[in-house]
């Protein structure tokens, strides 16, 4: 499996946010949606053994499943409309227990680091980093879990979380992307490699 | 200098549409927002060696330029609103003359025949398509125009004009991705190589 977590800074922990201006007033809302896409959608079709995890905040973790969501569209509208959905149910999530708020769509009260601790049994945790060192498809690892930062870079509390639970820094090329943009190209690397 | 020609089947000719319904009464103008800024974007920056040409309907063609290109953000809703102001410019546009919008911006009534014909002589027509031979950077010719559909396939009467004029169609990887991945992957093909 395939998992990315994507860090977000500046977006938003509950669902009073409106649709008309995601990258104002939802926080560069855009920006995470476009990761969801990025990371679950292809031509198509959906990406099964894919999950895409947002931590906004530091405090609240949406989990999307691509063997089970549903009524995910390539739009960012649509796409933020399920996040919104997910965060108008924070409150009925207890401990690190998940709520579901729609088909493949998990809301849990959850940081980074706890996020990364769980995600660490799953699989080899991998920074995506323009500073990184180079990474082709065949260098990566089997069960990677993808972490990115959305239009901000990590904050040092993030880098030193990082630098203690990552097995490797990689970068994807010469020229630094967009967190969206370098989750279609890690998949593509790993889909020419397998 | 790299160029994408993305063929828009259902899109809108006229600036009659709302932000607010992109996928839908918009003609899935989110996928062709999508284009643009996966052509034009990279973190904190513009890829200033690139155009994109949108072709409407195979009558207007609108063309975003890299190096002159102002206020382009990374979200579908801005980035439509600004089609939509170069469509609103349509009516002033007179035989293949194009009219410059907002900076960077221009449209033109021209459809895809027409439109690859000058293209041709700026450089090599590259079809990107699941269905072609593999590709890596190296293959690549050094001024690509790569030639893409939108959420459909090419219509029979656009891969005629296709097989006539295009140098090489390629694919990209064994997963067909969305127009917008496919550009992000195609420049960081040629990011690697160069």
């Amino acid at each position: 499996m395939r998992q990315f977590v994507i860090v977000g800074h500046d977006a938003p922990t509950d669902p009073e946010f409106p649709l008309d201006d995601l990258p104002g007033s939802a926080g560069r809302l855009d920006v995470l949606c476009r990761c969801l896409t990025a990371g679950l959608l292809v031509s198509h079709g959906v990406r099964e053994d894919v999950r895409v995890h947002l931590v906004l905040d530091d405090a609240v973790t949406i989990t999307v499943d691509g063997g089970s969501v549903r009524r995910l569209n390539p739009d960012e509208r649509s796409t933020a409309a399920l996040v919104r959905t997910a965060l108008g149910h924070v409150e009925e999530a207890i401990g690190h227990q998940p709520v579901e708020s729609t088909p493949g769509f998990e809301v849990r009260r959850r940081g980074l680091a706890d996020t990364l601790d769980a995600l660490a049994r799953e699989g080899s945790i991998v920074v995506l980093d323009p500073d990184g060192d180079p990474a082709d498809g065949e260098s990566l690892p089997p069960d990677p879990v993808f972490v990115l930062s959305d239009h901000h870079p990590f904050a040092d509390a993030e880098r030193d979380l990082l630098d203690d639970r990552a097995d490797d820094a990689v970068s994807l090329g010469p020229v630094a992307l967009h967190a969206d943009q370098a989750i279609v190209v890690a998949h593509n690397r790993l889909d020419v490699a397998d």
